[in-house]
């Protein structure tokens, strides 16, 4: 059968006695056109462009609990509109509530993908904005921000900045309040960003965190770029996949958006129930059109394990998705002695993203900010970081401070 | 202390041998001013109001694996604005990604809850636009409508209106196509609701499904509102609850919405992670502003365990909160036979909601409706369903195709 038409959901589907292939069929039939058998003839015959198939079901068999199989169902897209709330809620609506299942992926069709541009820049596109090409690229948290004023902030801001980095990112908790409210901020931050490339001689991109009521959300975007944001943080699962997409393919949001995984907890990591992360914060992103996706590292305290990370990796980078390839932030528990192990896992083209691996620098952020890059360096040169360090002061204080870990 | 000016999140946190009160201090303090114990005196005068505060630690011992705590943690309301997903992103955002962690539940400040309406009609005024406060009430939901024309659509949902349903409901997978366009869509179904009340002399409301791009959201209401729709159905989590609270305060969305619970179960039925039923789709739902609140039933093949349906119901109606109740609309798997298990489960603010249960009525969906309408008044009246049914020949055959179950 040819599925050009169709749009796929892969499920992993836990059951200690089920028939999978009875529940895959019954998932195909009710999902889609509700009922089959029962229908005449003459209905079949108009029906039968709206049925759900089943691709495969690839039964696992395990002990008590451990059971499971992997079933693809394929969708018609003519079923559901264009849009990613249309397919997740067809895909896994009601069926999310139906027993111990997870969204695995989905393979959504050539003619849905391309009502999505995707990321505007990209990862490509936010290198050329930079201007770095050769490099991973080194992105700064702020230490705190809340409670902060303007000053505070600024001031954090160009340590953070003249240590070199390539991207600043607000604190996905900061929204909009008296003491640093969107405009002031973004005007103290890339005021501060000037300041420090007299020092640096290199561009910067702050990505200010983009917040408020949904129908606000473009005005928004467009105040902060109004007044010289060149660089947005989005809380991408809180409003739903389709309010970035529909910022994404704004003409007039003319900046980068990095996705701030925030809730996503709430569903990826369950072995028995919601979405892949890969899914969730990979290929949904990008098609979705984050230039930049964050989530947690493999490297801090064990949140999501390294195969995770690497299946995100990769849905941010495959060359079968039409949209452009977007940057994998791995975030958390960054230091710059586990550079080497990042670059190894991840390739060159990922975001070395750090707040307390910058800010716990005993030498300062700026000085923080240049380990990192002084590390990026050496890994680049094939150098070891001891021995880059010899040379270079922030790194070897940084190792001294957090060790190197290569595995 | 005095928790006014501050919003509550309680979690439950597994881990074997974590040491939670100094967990809670992480979280309080980590997710607020981002450090504490190494400010200087002074910073910490002003920082003071920002900084998060633990409640409570309650630890339960337990085998491997079964071990945790209920953490409940104070946000200060001056460090989030006045939207749900500041709310969410401030308690669950990064922390949702912080190992087996699941929030139970929130308790927002006063003032946070006056800036949400909440629903505009509720559960009174519901009641109040169909004109019926002494039963609960009985919604039925289309059996299938993709692939089918206005036509057909027209004729299931005369026959569901004829039936004597009070609320009728598009199929959540329905989205704008071209065999059924959603002003006609509604003009047809308004049309089939007027012709059955010269049958019924009964009100009924008509639930359309909202969908589409999220900033076109509120133009399709006012579509549909204009083309005649009485009521709104909506995928709220596909959006975020903010796309909800925004819809439900507009003005001139003067219609009831109901909340379908797409995509919950990537959320609630963790026991370690993600968000409690009660307040993904009780709590957060009514302060957003849905009218009702669709859950899945504890009745059918079982999803959502009894206890928490009964939680779910319990925030939809408490008087503790400043918005109006919302109705309660447990469904899937209902049948004529369990309406007397229903009313002594939800009392009579409930609503009865089924699809199989009206459209496999042996005589046909109206003859289902009907069934469904008999029952609830033989437990109004105080009588068994056996008993009513020897006088009502619908709800006899009901009972004889599903049985009547008790408990
Ligand atoms: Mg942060
Ligand atoms: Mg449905």
């Amino acid at each position: 059968m040819d599925y050009a038409k169709y749009s796929l959901a892969t499920y992993r589907l836990y059951d200690d006695k089920a028939d999978f292939d009875k529940k895959a069929l019954g998932i195909a039939v009710g999902l889609t056109v509700g009922s089959w058998t029962e229908l005449p003839e003459a209905a079949r015959a108009q029906m039968q462009q709206h049925l759900g198939q089943v691709v495969s079901v690839d039964v696992h068999e395990g002990e008590a609990s451990q059971r499971y199989a992997d079933i693809t169902i394929a969708y018609p897209d003519v079923n559901f509109s264009r849009d990613i709330p249309a397919l997740l809620v067809t895909a896994f609506g009601k069926l999310s509530m139906d027993g111990k299942i997870k969204l695995i992926d989905l393979q959504p069709s050539a003619d849905f993908l391309s009502a999505f541009p995707g990321p505007k820049f990209g990862l490509h596109g936010v290198r050329d904005l930079l201007g770095v090409h050769n490099r991973p690229l080194v992105m700064s948290i702020f230490k705190s921000v809340i409670g902060h004023d303007l000053a505070g902030l600024r001031e954090q801001f160009l340590q953070q900045a003249l240590g070199g980095v390539d991207l600043i990112k607000d604190d996905e908790i900061l929204f909009e309040n008296p003491l640093t409210p969107l405009e002031a901020r973004v005007e103290a931050c890339m005021d501060a960003a000037r300041e420090a490339e007299q020092t640096t001689g290199q561009k910067l991109l702050y990505f200010t965190n983009l917040t408020g009521s949904t129908f606000q959300l473009k005005a928004n975007a467009k105040r902060a770029i109004a007044a010289g944001a060149n660089g947005l943080l989005f809380n991408v699962l809180a409003y739903g996949f389709d309010a970035l997409a529909e910022l994404a393919s704004d003409p007039d949001i003319n900046v980068p958006i990095a996705a701030h995984p925030s809730l996503a907890g709430a569903i990826y990591p369950s072995q028995y129930h919601g979405m892949s992360a890969a899914l969730l914060l990979g290929k949904l992103m990008r098609i979705a059109g984050a230039d930049l996706s964050l989530f947690p590292s493999p490297y801090g305290s064990v949140v999501m394990p390294k195969a995770e990370n690497l299946a995100v990796k990769e849905a941010l980078l495959t060359p079968s998705l039409p949209q452009a390839a977007a940057f994998p932030v791995p975030s958390a528990g960054i230091h710059p002695g586990l550079v080497p192990l990042i670059l190894q896992d991840f390739g060159p083209d990922v975001v070395v993203n750090a707040g307390g691996g910058v800010h716990g620098h005993p030498l300062g952020a700026a000085a923080g900010g240049r380990a990192f890059r002084q590390a990026v360096d050496a890994v680049k040169q094939g150098v070891s970081l001891e021995e880059h360090g010899k040379q270079h002061e922030e790194l070897r204080i940084a190792i001294e401070r957090w060790g190197v870990r290569t595995s």
